[in-house]
C-alpha cells in the first residue's frame, strides 16, 4: 500500500516554482466554478503519518484558493456535548454546504486507527468502525458530495528524521508534541493498521490517494493536482458510481399487509382511558427520571397519515415528561440551510444529549413515504434510504439512545370522518387545508411504501409499533404502554 | 417588591377547574395565531424562589399549548464550549425564531443573582451585569421579540414548608437537592439581591411579573393569564415602546472626514513590500501561537467599498495563520433561518472559541452601512445599532476576544480603475457584476454613514483602523502591522 510512497519522490524547486502559479490559478478557477454551480460539497480528508506535511498542505490549499469558501476543521478530543452523542455527530455538524470546500484534519479515520494502535480495541471492532465509515462515505457520495481522501506517508526513518529536524529548530519545535514521539514508537503497528484501514475503505466512490510526504515540492504539487483533477472531473459532470441499493421485495400475492390486517375495532371507554392514562403517564414520568437515563437519551418517532392523531398523542406523551428534558421536533419542508446538506443532516441537528428526549412529529421516514410517493426523491435515492436510515438509527443506539417508532394506523373512512369534523370545528379548522383533501386521494399510493418501510426498518434496536388508531383513546394508551415497555426493557 | 406576593393569594380548586379549559383554549388559539403571523418570537423567562412552582408552571404551559412550537431550555452550569465564549452566547443559541415560543428556565438572571448571593461578586459587578441584561432585552424587544418575565415568589416560611413537604414525599423527594437547602440558608440575601435585580430590570419594554407561588391554582391561573394577555396585546398590534436611540451628531461644517483627509498617496515598492510582508506574517504567526492565546480569541473585521481589496488583504492575513485555527466568514444576504432572528444572531453564531480566529469579510456593520443607505433597515433600527454593536463587541472582549477592525479606504477614482481592470481580466470577471457598477453611483451616499460608524463604534476595546488602500501593497503591510500591534498590546 505504501511502497510507492517510499521510493523518494522528488520535484525540483525550480520546476515547482514554474508549475505552482499555473496550478494555483486553475484551483482558484475550479473553486469559483464550484461556488457558481452551487451543487457539490467537497470534503477533503487529510490523514497520515505525523510530520508528513499534512498541516503545510492544508495551509497551502487555503493559500491557493479563496479561504472565504473553505472551512477547515481540526478534530481533537471530543468536547462534553460531543461525547453525549454518536461519534459521527461532530462530523455531521462540520459538513460543508453545497458549493463549499470542507477540509477535515483528523477525520473520522483518526480515532479508529489510534484506538487500535494505542488502546485495546480489537481488530473486529476496527473492522466494524471501518464498515460504518464506508457506509457513511457512500451515503455522502450518493447525496452528491465529492470526497477527496489524502494520506500523507513517510517511511520510518524519514519520520524520525523529520521529527528530529522539527524539534531542533526553535521556530518549529512547538510542532512536535510528546504524543508525536509516543506515536512514533508504534510506527510499525501504525503503518500496519493504517494499511488495513486504507484497504478496507479505498472504494470506487471514495478512493484513497497515498502521497509521499518527504519532499515539500513533490507532496504539495501532487496533492494540489489530485484535488484539481477531482474537482475538474466533477464539474464536467463525472459522478462516482455508487452500488445500486438492494431491490424491494415484491408485494405478497394476497395483498395482506400489516396495515390491512390490523384490528381497528379495539376501543376504550372514557373511564378506563382516564384511569390507564394517568397510571401510564406516572410510569413514564418515573422512567424518564430513572438514574440510568442520565447516560441514555430517548428518540421517539411518530408517523401516520394526516389526521391519524400524531399531535394529540404527542401531547399525552409530553405531559408525562418534565418540559426541561424533551424537545418536540415538527418536521416541515427543509430550510435553505438544510437543503444545502444531505437529507439526514436536518435530523442529526436534533440528536438529543444524554438525559434528554427528542420527539419527532414526522421524521426521516418522509424520504421513503412522501418523497417516494410524490417523486420528490428519485427511485435510487429513496431506495438507498432504507439502509442509510438503519445505519443512522444504529448509530443513535450506539450513542445511548433508546429508539421507539410509532405508526398510527387509521382507516380511510376514519380519516374522512376526522377531516369533516375538523372542517366544522372552529378551533380545528387551521388543521385542515385544501392540500389535505387532495392528499386523501393518494391513500392507495401510500399503502406499499408504508409496508416496505416497516418491513425494512423495523429492528431490535429501533422497532416499529403499528398502533391501530381509529379509536383515539385506545391508541394513546397503547402508545404510552409500548413506550414504557420499550424504555423499561432498554435500561 | 414582593410584599403583595406574600399576602396568601388563593384560587379555589373548583373555580380553577371551571376557568382552566377556557384559559387553555384561548392560549392555544393565541399560539396558533402567533405561528400563522410568523412575526414575533416570544421569550418567557422563568425565575424565582426554589419550590415556588416554576417547573410545574413550565410543564403546564407545555400541556396547555402545542409543545411542538415551544422550546424549553433549562440552563445549568456552562459546558466547555460555552465557557469559551461570552456569557450571553448560549442564550443567543437558544433564541426562538419568529412565531415560536421559547421558555428559558434558569435564564440570564440566575447567574448574576447567585454569584452575588453565594459567591464574592460585588454589588457594582452585579449592577454592571444587570445593565447588560437591560440592554440585551431592549435590543430583543426593538427587534420585535415579546418578552414575558415571570418571577415566582414564596415567603421564607412558605419556602421552608414547601421544601420539607417535597422532601418527605417519596415521589417528590428527588426534586429537593442539597443546593436548594444551601440556598435556603441564604433566603434573606437572596430576596434582597433579587429585589434589586427586579427593580433594575423591570422596564417598560420588559416588565417583571411577580407571582405568589404558594397556591397551585392561583399561581397557574395567574401565570397563564399574564401570558395570554401579553400575547393577545401583541397580536392586536400593541408594541412596547423602546426609548429612541441617541441622535447622530450633525456633520462638521467643513465636511472634512476621516476618509477625505486620509493620505492616499502612500505606497510601497515591490521589494520593500515582499520584505516587510514576510517579516510581518512571521510575527503574526508567532503571535497567534503565543501561549496566552490559549484563552483568548481573535475577531478581525474587514469593511470597505467594493474593490477596496478586502479579499486579497484577508488572504495575506490567513497565510500567516494555521488553517486549523481560523475561519473566514464572508457575509452575504442572511439565510431564512437567520432572517427569523435578531440581526446580530447570524454573527453570534460565528463567535470563535479560545485559540481560534474569526475573520469577517463584511460584518455586523452592514446594518449601519448598506442597510442604512439602501433603507433595508428603518432609521430607528439602524440608529440603535451603534449602541447594540458596541455592546456586542464589549461582550466579545469580556469573553476574551481581541478585536481589530479595518476600514480599507480607497478613492472613487481608484474604485473605477479597479472595476475596469476586473472587467478586462478573465479570472477576475466573476468579481464584477452589473450591481457593482450601479453601486458605484451611490458612493456619496456612503460618506456620512462611514464617518458616523467610525465615530460611534471605535473604542479602546474595538478600535477602527482606517487604512488608505489606493496602493494595495502599502495597505496590506499596514493592516498586518496594525494587527500585530493590536494583538501584542492585548496579550
Amino acid at each position: 500500500m505504501f511502497e510507492s510512497a517510499e521510493v523518494g519522490h522528488k520535484l525540483k524547486k525550480t520546476e515547482f516554482a514554474k508549475q505552482e502559479p499555473v496550478l494555483r490559478s486553475a484551483l482558484l478557477d475550479a473553486q469559483h466554478a464550484l461556488l457558481a454551480e452551487n451543487k457539490t460539497p467537497v470534503i477533503i480528508l487529510v490523514n497520515g503519518v505525523d510530520g508528513a506535511g499534512k498541516g503545510e498542505t492544508v495551509n497551502l490549499f487555503n493559500a491557493w484558493m479563496d479561504p472565504r469558501y473553505i472551512h477547515t476543521f481540526a478534530f481533537g478530543p471530543s468536547t462534553d456535548v460531543e461525547r453525549q452523542r454518536p461519534e459521527m455527530w461532530r462530523f455531521w455538524q462540520a459538513l460543508p454546504p453545497k458549493g463549499r470546500i470542507g477540509i477535515m484534519f483528523g477525520s473520522w479515520y483518526t480515532d479508529p486507527i489510534l484506538q487500535r494502535v494505542m488502546e485495546s480495541e480489537t481488530e473486529s471492532e476496527l473492522e466494524k468502525r471501518l464498515a460504518r465509515i464506508r457506509d457513511h462515505e457512500r451515503m455522502l457520495v450518493a447525496e452528491g458530495t465529492l470526497i477527496v481522501k489524502l494520506w500523507f506517508h513517510l517511511s520510518k526513518s524519514a519520520q524520525q528524521m523529520r521529527l528530529k529536524e522539527l524539534s531542533t529548530k526553535a521556530k518549529t519545535a512547538w510542532r512536535v508534541t510528546k504524543d508525536d514521539w509516543r506515536h512514533f514508537k508504534h510506527y510499525d503497528e501504525f503503518v500496519q493498521v493504517s494499511q488495513l484501514a486504507l484497504r478496507e475503505t479505498s472504494t470506487g466512490e471514495a478512493p484513497w490517494h497515498v502521497i509521499d510526504g518527504s519532499n515539500h515540492a513533490y507532496r504539495s504539487f501532487t496533492a494540489g493536482s489530485l484535488l484539481l483533477d477531482a474537482i475538474t472531473r466533477r464539474l464536467k459532470g463525472e459522478r462516482h458510481v455508487v452500488t445500486p441499493p438492494e431491490p424491494l421485495p415484491q408485494p405478497s400475492l394476497d395483498h395482506r399487509t400489516v396495515l390491512n390486517t390490523a384490528d381497528y375495532r379495539r376501543a376504550l371507554t372514557h373511564s378506563t382511558y382516564e384511569r390507564r392514562l394517568a397510571k401510564l403517564q406516572g410510569d413514564l414520568n418515573l422512567l424518564t427520571r430513572h438514574k440510568k437515563m442520565r447516560d441514555r437519551s430517548l428518540v421517539i418517532v411518530f408517523e401516520g397519515m394526516d389526521a391519524a392523531g400524531k399531535g394529540s398523542t404527542i401531547r399525552r406523551v409530553t405531559r408525562a415528561i418534565d418540559a426541561r428534558y424533551y424537545r418536540v421536533i415538527p418536521i416541515a419542508a427543509p430550510t435553505e440551510e438544510e437543503r444545502a446538506q444531505p437529507y439526514l443532516w436536518r435530523f442529526w441537528r436534533h440528536v438529543p444529549t444524554h438525559g434528554h428526549s427528542a420527539i419527532f412529529d414526522r421524521s426521516w421516514y418522509g424520504r421513503v413515504l412522501v418523497e417516494r410517493v410524490e417523486k420528490f426523491a428519485s427511485e435510487p435515492d429513496w431506495m438507498r434510504a432504507y439502509h442509510e436510515i438503519n445505519e443512522f438509527e444504529e448509530q443513535l443506539a450506539d450513542g445511548g439512545a433508546i429508539i421507539s417508532k410509532f405508526w398510527l394506523a387509521i382507516t380511510q373512512a376514519e380519516q374522512i370522518k376526522r377531516f369533516k369534523v375538523r372542517a366544522k370545528t372552529p378551533y380545528k379548522q387551521f388543521k385542515i387545508t385544501e392540500e389535505d383533501w387532495r392528499n386523501r386521494k393518494k391513500w392507495p399510493a401510500y399503502e406499499r411504501p408504508v409496508a416496505d418501510m416497516i418491513d425494512r426498518t423495523s429492528s431490535d434496536i429501533a422497532p416499529w409499533n403499528i398502533v391501530a388508531s381509529n379509536d383515539k383513546l385506545w391508541s394513546r394508551v397503547e402508545v404510552l404502554e409500548r413506550l414504557c415497555e420499550r424504555i423499561e426493557s432498554s435500561l
